[in-house]
Formats: C-alpha cells, structure tokens, sequence
C-alpha cells in the first residue's frame, strides 16, 4: 500500500468518489496551462557568431578544462568517458561533452500532484516558476526583514492562486527561522499540502536531495517516482568552470532517479565570467556543456535544462545590475545555443536592482520578463517576486509581476489570421467615420480580444483620484491581503498528508539543529 | 541676407568665429547619435499572412474606399490619379496606392541648426523623440495640472540635455495659457532657442504650418528649408479611413516645401478599427497606403513616415490601456509592412496607462520601449515623459524614460564578436575557481562594457537605506531639479534669435485670441 501510486490509489477507491472529485473542483483555482508558442524566437546572433562560440567552448573544455573538487566518482566517470583527467582538473576532448550530451530529452513532462497542472518542458513551452533563494521577504507594512516558514507558506499559497503561474517552485524564500539541516522538509512539505503545482527538490546537500525524494515517494507512490519526473531541482554552477561536490552530489541523486535538473552557471559578468558578451557565452556553453555531459554519464537520458542566470555589475559599486542591454544579448544568444544542443533552455525572471515595487523595479522587469518570452526560454525561475537583486522576495512584486505574466500568454499566442480575425466584414459595416464599438464582430470577440490585467488601473483619472490615488504598490498590497484571506488548500489524501508530516517530524527529531 | 541659409551665414563670419564656435563647444552638451541598429528586427507575422493583409488592405481601398472630408482639391488630385471618386468617397484601384508610393523615399535627413544634431530617418536608424500632445503636466510636488508655456520650455530645456533623446519633438505639453491660433508660435520659437536639436511643425491649421515653414525660413535660411527638410511634423488619420481638411491641409503645405511628415493612424482597438490584430493591421496599412500615396500627388519624393499608433481598449471602462501584447504583435506587424513598403516608420513610445510614474508605468513602459527597438521603428514619438495614457506629460517620468533610452542604443549595438569581445586570453587567465575582476581584460574592457544608469539606483542595501530609502520618482524629481538648475542655453546668433522674437510678436499681434 505504501508503495502504491497516489494517482491510481485515489482512482481505485469507489464510493464518494464523484462527490469527492466535485467538491476538490469547487475549491480549486483556475491556472493557465504553461506557454505554448505561436511566435518566432528572437535572435540577436548570426550563425558565424554561433560557430565562433561554439568553437571556443570545445577549446575551453579541451584546453583550459574544468574542475570536478573533491569528486572522485566523478574524476573516475570521466576518465572512463575519455577525458584527460590531471588532479581535479577535467579536460575534454573536443566534441566528447556535446556527444555525450545527445542522450539528454529535449522535452520531459513534469508532473504535478493534480495531473491538470503537468508541465512539459522544452520545445515551445515556458514553464513559469516563482523567485528562488531570497533570504529577505519584504511587504509595504512590515518593510524589509529575515524571512520565515510562515512568509515561505504565504508566497506558496500566492502562487497556488496565481492564474499565469505554473510551477510553485522550490525556495520562495529562505526560512531562516528553521536550522539549515532541516528547512528543505518544511519547505517540501508546504508545497506538497498548500499547493497543487509541480515543484522543485533540495539541492543543498545531497542527503537532501534524497529526503526530497522519499517526500516524492509518499506523494506520488515509489513506483510512479522511479517512472516519471516529478522535480525539477536547481545545480548552480560555481562560475568560472567549477563544480562543487555539494551540487554535483544532489545532481547525482537526481539524474540517478530520474529527477529534472537545471544546470545553471551563475554569471555575474566581471566577475565570475569575462566583461564581454560573446566571452560570457563562451563560458557558459562551456559549463553547461561539462554539466550536462556530465548528468548523462551518471544516467544516460536523465532530463536536464540548458541553464543561464547571468547579470552584469556596476563596476561603480560592484553591485550586480538587472535588465541591462549586456543581460539580455547574453539571454538571447544562450537560448539560441541551447537550440542547438537540442536542450530545453532557463533564463530571465523578474530581475531588478530596485529595493522597491517602484518604476525602477518595473523597468526592468518589464523588459527581463518580454526577453524571457522571446529569447525560447522553456523554465522560468524567478518569474515573479524577485527584488533587490534577489535578496528580497516581495509579497507585493509577487502578485505585480504574476499579473504582468498573462501578457506573455496573450503575447504568445500569435496573431490570428483566421476569417474572424481578418475582420473584413466589420471593417465593411463600419466605413470611413464610423465606429466599431457597437459593430457585430465587436460585440462577437471583445470579451477574449484583449489582455486585461487583475492588478494594474485603467480607471478614468477622476474614479482612480475619488478612490484615493493608489500606487501599484499600494493595489498590490489590497490583493495580496484578499488572496490570502479567501486561500483554500486544494483537497489531498488526509492519510497520505498524515504520512508527510509524520516524515518530516521524525527526520527533524532524528538530528540537531544545524544553522550555517 | 534675410534669405541666407543660417549655416552659410555663420561659416562667412570671420574674426571671433573660432572664439565664438569655442564657446558654443563650452556650454555643449553631450548627445549620442541617432541608433544605427546592428541588430536584427523581430518578425511576428509570416510570409502567407503578411500577403493576406497586404491583400486586404487593396481590398478595403477599392471597395469601401476612403473620405478625403472637405477638400475638393484632393479630389480632383485622387480623379486624376485615376480614382474612382464619388461625393466625398475615394475608392482606389488595386495597386494604385502602392505604386503612387514609390517616389516617397526610403531614407531622408533632417536637419538641425547643430549640424551634429541631424538625423537620418528610415533603414535600421531609430531617431527618439519626446511625448507630443499632453493637455495636463504633473510633478511630485504640484501634482497634476493644465501645461504652461512656463512647463513647455522646461521639457524642451530638460530634451536638450538628454543624453538619448535626438530630437526637441514638437507639443511636448499643450501650453493652455496661450491662446489656441497662437501658441503654436510660442513651442515653435521654444525648440528653436531653447534647444539645437532638430524640432516638428504646427498641424492644427494649415495656416500655422505655413507659419512653422516661415519661422524656418528665419532660423535655417530659406534656400535651405526649400532644398532640405527642416521639420517633421505629426499627420493623424481620423480612423477609420477618414482625412479631415486641417490635417490634409497641414500635410499639403509640408508636402510642398519638401518638409517630413509623419502619416498615422491614432487608433484605439475596438472604437477606431476592428477588436483583432489582423483588422487592426488591415485598416492601418489601408490608410497609410492612400495618406502617403496622397502626400506623393502632392509632390512626388516628399519624406513621408509610416506612422502607427495604436492602443487597446479596456472594454469594463472604455480606456485605452497601454503595453498589451495585442498592440505589440500591431506593433511589430505594422513595422514588416513598412519595411515592405520601403518606407520609415513610425511607431511605440514610452506608453502606459498609470496615473503616476509608479511601477505599473515602468512595466508598461519597459516592454513599450524595447518592443519599439525590435520592431523596427525609425522614428519614435513620446519616447520619454508620457503619463496617463497621454492625457499628463509627466518631468518625473521624463528623465526616468530618457534614462532607459540609453539602454536601447546599448542592445543595438549587437553583440561585439571581435577578438576582444570573444575574451578568450581573459578565460585562460583566470581558469577553474579565479575571478575576473582584475584580469587585463576586464582592466581594459570595463568602463564601456555595461551600460549604466544615470538615475536609478545601483546602491548597496545599506547605503540606499542610509540616504533615505528612495524611490525612483523621488531619485527623478532631484534629478530634474538638477538639470534645470544647470541649463545653458545653445548659443544661437543673436540677429536670428531677434527676427524670430519679432515674427512671433507679430504674428501674434495681428488676431485676436481664439480659445478651443
């Protein structure tokens, strides 16, 4: 029984069923299904420029290598594999980590507790994911301040409600009142029992990784984990051409069961990689290419995804600067190169430097967020309550930037160009100097013609004055008080969220609080 | 010596010249140069559906046709042309219009009276140009209210100090405390002291177009404004395909001195054209194919732009709503038929809906702008300081926008696949595990390998916070405070400047005030 999996254990009980069934549909929130595309990539790099990078990236790995630290195993798989291996230093023969990479899927399908909310990663899809890794959360009542478990539930309920957000993601904040060793279960948990979205899996140790798993397990049933992809878990790579033991070590266990991983450098250009473009891309194909080759020689055909989180710096304050021109050729042409490979692509969110929800902050999200769209992303992280460079996570930018998400669905979608979308006959009815307010093919398509935010004003200036001249901050706070005051918890198996937290607390009792 | 171009007068001076020329560098201020794109356009529309628009834009002039209202001359013009021309309705056959367009050129240079400030409008050149037409004027500290000719100089003032904006636009606010047959006189005389960028002409009357035409005469020489073009000036269609007698009557009087103007529908999606993309396209290119091939009956070769702007609507209260993707795919589709046509475009802005320079305005404003960049635009109107739909030119979020402008010219660029863009001597150099932030070439590379903000805020948390926790609106009104504090007037022959004051005063002098 305890192996059985969840979805034909709940198909296989008769009875209330039905009514069962009915009453999880009256509770249940209304979610778009992730990004199909009807629209061209946009490409900012020739194919000359392609193959230059490509090149130099096979010379990098072959010439300059990368450093597998403290990883024997992973020394050993790659001497098999027919690197030149000195110390922890991996040299790989031109072409051996773009072979290797040829097992990779370029599509996998990322299931959700509630089939409906399945994703499928790669191709023409975006996946939309919230922000991940802030250790701040910050709110127009309680300014900016460490966050907790309970802010962590909160983001995990926000996203649960969020019409144009397919993934609840994995750290929505750090809950720094929980010791480090034990935080990634009540992390797990929450986005287990408050939400119903696909998630992603600890990465911060590799046992962790392993509790993610066995938290799977009890969710989904061993079997259908050991069958199907059920996380996507987030490996950073220590830029420059670095991998660390700790991400290779959760990698391991997640390739090793199947499990999705994106395998990201983690690019502050000026920094951990060159000042230019093209040598930043370099790089990155580089990384990426070891990393990926590397998943496959530890399962060949895990799902993995192209990875690129890449800023530029001030080189005034050394700070690292979001939605700047550098930025976005850098998430263009890696998505062009990712392309290539075959390789489903993440990039781009809601990036900004601003500490506040303001104009600053929509600049340059409303710019990161249009060139995830166009540039071929598949998964976005970050797509929504990114602040301060990431060292925030705002409960207000969350529902501004959700809101912002449905003009990539609407965008997405092409242009019609079907007999109703020619419109022909209105233009004809209507005629210089008419109007088509009241027309026919108005009154037929108004309803769906036109993207309309949940969030933003468009009243008349007067009604907008009367009602007391609100900021976007200002509205943004009203609604991220009235969704979390009207939350309900999509309906789960009592017995199996019994077993949940019944893990969670023996592990949690099984050792001491660690912090750092 | 009245009729002597300006420029052939100052080169014949002797003397003080080079003292003079000295002192003009002095008090200059620095302008980049019109964007030259290195970068590809993005295309949202394919071959197949670009041809049925095409089609059905002859469709909508042959067989609805178009009303040229009041003018019994452009009749007679469109019956001559071989037009079939009953009352007011001007039906055009097939092909007619595309071919009449073909003497208007694909490129054309305008000139200001600093030559360096010229501009070349059309192929992959984007001139910026600030908001035209605000009724009302807002700042953080007198809120929103009706524009002086006391807040129009102020933005031609603040225009001329920014960086990236080419060009001193024309009714950058509506100066309401002039009367209506005069304050034209008064914007006109402001771009020509105030400013040495290149500036638009009067459209409201043909009779103010012809003054704009004279008042050139005076600034430029008036060989010169018969032998170039001096002005760009703004020509809206009363959509749906309908040409009133002031605007025709403007455009008629430009046409004929050789001057630029911009063709445009002003549509509003739903009222003014079709609820669909396709419509909308349809309807558009309808009406600049018989707006331009008019202005070539005119006088053939006359600069002309494809000139498009469009907006949805909110169907709950009727307002037009700013950064949809609907108006972007019109955006990017208008800007293939241009191109197909062989002819500049004109099109985005720094549009939004909100009612402040608050994060929605960003938002909308961001995608706004780049969507401009990509599509392809040559010449875009309010790209700095539109609020509200364009009812309020905001100073606040004119300097916020003509920050950001700097941004597109950086994307521009493209990417620097050169031998030191490529970076690979820094990579080898720093290896697995280094950083970069001393290597040579990020030493040699760094100040001009990001672009960086003038306004927004870069700051570490701390120092932020210490300064007083500021938002970008609070950032922009000192940066306002700033420029306007420091502006120095371009030098202008003081002779010119004088006949100038004198033709305005006369002019005024010689009617009544005429309000509305």
């Amino acid at each position: 029984m305890s192996d059985a999996p969840v979805r034909s254990g709940r198909r296989a009980r008769g009875g209330g069923g039905a009514a069962r069934r009915a009453e999880r549909t009256a509770v249940s929130i209304e979610t778009a299904k992730y990004i199909e595309r009807n629209i061209p990539n946009y490409e900012v790099l020739n194919e000359e420029a392609l193959q230059v990078i490509e090149a130099n990236a096979e010379t990098v790995l072959a010439e300059i290598g990368v450093n597998f630290v403290d990883n024997p195993a992973a020394l050993e798989r790659w001497k098999a594999a027919g690197a030149d291996v000195v110390g922890e230093r991996v040299r790989i023969p031109r072409g051996l980590a773009r072979k290797l990479c040829e097992t990779a899927p370029s599509t996998f399908t990322q299931h959700a507790r509630n089939p409906e909310r399945n994703v499928v990663v790669g191709g023409d899809n975006l996946v939309l994911a919230p922000v991940y890794g802030p250790p701040f959360v910050r709110d127009a009542e309680g300014g900016r301040r460490y966050a907790t478990i309970a802010d962590f539930e909160k983001f995990v309920k926000l996203g649960y409600m969020s019409k144009w957000l397919h993934h609840s993601g994995g750290t929505v904040c750090e809950p720094t009142d929980i010791a480090v060793n034990k935080r990634h279960l009540d992390m797990l948990l929450a986005h287990m029992v408050y939400s119903d979205k696909p998630f992603m899996g600890a990465v911060t140790e590799p046992v962790r990784a392993q509790d993610s798993v066995e938290m799977c397990e009890i969710l989904f049933g061993k079997e259908f984990v050991q069958e199907n992809t059920v996380m996507t878990s987030l490996i950073n790579i220590n830029s420059p051409l670095t991998f660390d033991s700790t991400m290779m070590g959760a990698l391991e266990i997640y390739a090793a069961n199947n499990q999705a991983c994106i395998i990201s450098p983690f690019i502050v250009g000026g920094a951990m990689a060159p000042v230019s473009v093209a040598g930043t891309l370099t790089q990155t194909l580089a990384e990426v290419l070891a990393g990926v080759a590397y998943s496959q020689l530890v399962r060949p055909g895990a799902p993995v995804i192209f990875g690129t989180m890449v800023t530029s710096i001030d080189m005034n304050s050394g700070a690292p600067t979001f939605g700047t021109p550098e930025a976005e050729h850098i998430t263009y042409g890696a998505g062009q190169l990712a392309r290539r490979m075959g390789l489903p692509y993440r990039s781009a969110g809601s990036f900004c430097g601003s500490k506040l929800p303001d104009a600053q902050a929509g600049y340059e999200t409303g710019s990161s967020l249009k060139m995830g769209l166009l540039s071929g992303v598949n998964f976005m992280l970050h797509a929504c309550g990114w602040l301060e460079g990431g060292m925030v996570a705002s409960f207000e930018k969350f529902v501004m930037d959700a809101d912002q998400l449905g003009t990539l669905h609407h965008f997405a979608r092409g242009v019609d160009m079907s007999e109703n979308g020619q419109a022909m006959d209105a233009i004809a009815e209507v005629g210089p100097g008419g109007h088509y307010l009241g027309c026919a093919h108005t009154q037929a398509n108004f309803k769906t013609a036109f993207w309309r935010t949940d969030l933003l004003d468009y009243k008349p200036f007067e009604t907008w004055d009367e009602e007391g001249a609100r900021d976007t901050q200002t509205l943004a706070t009203a609604r991220v008080k009235k969704m979390l005051d009207t939350y309900q918890q999509p309906a789960l198996d009592p017995e199996i969220e019994a077993r949940l937290r019944a893990y969670v607390a023996e592990k949690k009792a099984s050792m001491p609080d660690a912090f750092g």
